[in-house]
């Protein structure tokens, strides 16, 4: 039987980070060897809530760089950028004409980017960003999209545009199945429930051992445990969890030695530490080939976008033959 | 010097009517000698109020059949589909992030079709009419376009559209001014102000003179004017303005005979209908031509989608080169 094809995607955001892998990278390994996956770097959407292009290529590279150095792989699943394929354009012309405005207006990711962001005005572009990943799916016809919880709304209106398209035209696409994975969200060094960049609590996929254990030295951690023998709750300390992801193996006694007081904090995060740069070291390793070999990326990043533009101009051309544009 | 670039464009509405070329192609074929012309067929824009396309193909070439039949020349001036040449949906998702959901909301033009159409709910496509009208023009670095009084407002969107760009992203685009034409609107045969397929009050282009004589025979005039020798009162009949349009030379005496009563309405009706005739054979028998040389009609449509490609991928290699996409 074939294999399911599904659609992840993006924004490039430059160097990912440890919030990056955990919440979506490393699901995507997983999910490479059981369905034909298609891996999208949504360029454009960067325009919903940023005008600013300057470094947007480079980001794509850096992006693409972490991509290949946690494990994803190329010949398995394309990489390919919305900008380099015109069909994500023309295929959101044409599902702009399936979807009301108020059905937009609905959307509550939007309604929170407005409140978070403290919109005044909301771009028409950015009304439309589910209709732009509507395009963005269905252009591969994919079946299933790993997503979160939060994003099952744009799912939905997804499925609903493919139904439309299809009453209107004829059976051209899947309606895809939201595929609920475990997105964990790791927090950030300041105690933030997310690591973001902007917040700059970061951990880079790229960080070098001394750099990790430089940030780890300065993360928060129970604020009750003052002195190295004082007795700390690990379920409320950041490092805690740190150690939950990456050092799985020593949590019953890490969790043993905090709460006694046997361990201190100093002790506990040079071993958090240690452990996460055991597991970046060979995606640095692999990182440092790639950035050497920095035109074996940009081949990389051409080829998936020749094999992402095989399938964007098939699904493309039955568009148009349904709807007899001629 | 060179000429000045200007775009026009109409839906593709099938068969044309003596409206359409009052309205705009005897315009057109006028500006095709001072202006370096670009004539756009809408498909898209067609699906912002009505998304059957069962006979936008065919629409389309009867349409293209009588532009050419009128006299629009395909040598200066390349004719083309909206839906064949991808790079209008590519800018049309680049300016759709440059335009606020509520400037779009404040068109008159929307606010009037939303009324006269009875639409409860609007569409997203159709919010965003003015800014794929915005891509169509700019695509083509259009510096005029030839609008009705009544267009304006959607000129305007597209010289902020251009100006916001520019700002962004450096100078590509022109600010296009219209072209102010005077559009003279042809009454219907029904007394109504617009001739109109959908009114079923039009004379085609190519009608036969059997059916444009039939059609007149119909047609309202002076209701006043009941019997032959009434004086009638030209300044209120239907008829009388297609003589002002097809019949000039002899205005004068119709309008003096009409008021003593020497003229009577069948008579009037009947040299009415021999002057549109007159206008319409050299129209007809260049459309014959065309509908037995369809492939002919064919390649020149083709060939005109090759001449705007050239100047579409242009554009948009300088508008990915000036946003830095790489
Ligand atoms: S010992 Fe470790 S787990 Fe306990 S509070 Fe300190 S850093 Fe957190
Ligand atoms: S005579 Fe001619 S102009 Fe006068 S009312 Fe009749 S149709 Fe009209």
């Amino acid at each position: 039987m074939a294999k399911k094809r599904i659609l992840s995607g993006m924004r490039p955001t430059g160097k990912l980070h440890l919030g990056h892998y955990v919440g979506a990278l490393e699901n995507w390994i997983d999910l490479q060897n059981q369905y034909d996956s298609y891996h999208l770097i949504a360029d454009y959407h960067v325009l919903t809530t940023d005008l600013s292009t300057e470094h947007i290529y480079d980001n794509t590279i850096e992006m693409v760089i972490d991509w290949l150095a946690a494990g994803l792989d190329p010949e398995k699943s394309p990489f390919f950028r919305q900008s380099q394929i015109k069909e994500h354009a023309e295929l959101f012309l044409i599902f702009s004409m399936l979807i009301t405005k108020a059905r937009l207006e609905r959307n509550p990711t939007l309604k929170e980017q407005v409140r978070d962001l403290n919109i005044e005005n909301v771009i028409y572009g950015h009304l439309g960003y589910p209709v732009l990943q509507a395009a963005d799916i269905l252009l591969y016809k994919g079946e299933a999209v790993p997503v979160g919880e939060d994003q099952v709304p744009h799912i939905e209106i997804t499925r609903e545009i493919a139904r439309r398209f299809n009453n209107q035209y004829g059976e051209v696409f899947p309606e895809p199945e939201p595929l609920l994975t475990s997105f964990a969200r790791l927090p950030g060094l300041d105690g933030n429930a997310k690591m973001s960049k902007s917040m700059g609590n970061t951990i880079l996929l790229s960080d070098e051992p001394d750099a990790v254990t430089a940030k780890l030295k300065k993360a928060v951690t129970d604020t009750m445990k003052v002195r190295k023998n004082d007795p700390g709750r690990p379920e409320v300390c950041l490092v805690f969890t740190y150690h939950k992801k990456f050092n799985s193996g020593e949590i019953e006694n890490i969790d043993a030695d905090c709460r006694s007081g046997a361990l201190g904090c100093v002790e506990c995060k040079s071993r958090c530490a240690a452990k996460i740069n055991e597991f970046l070291e060979p995606i640095i390793e692999k990182r440092k080939h790639y950035e050497r070999n920095i035109d074996l990326v940009k081949d990389i990043l051409r080829e998936g976008e020749e094999k992402a533009k095989v399938v964007a101009r098939q699904t493309m051309d039955e568009v148009h033959t349904s709807m007899k544009f001629g």
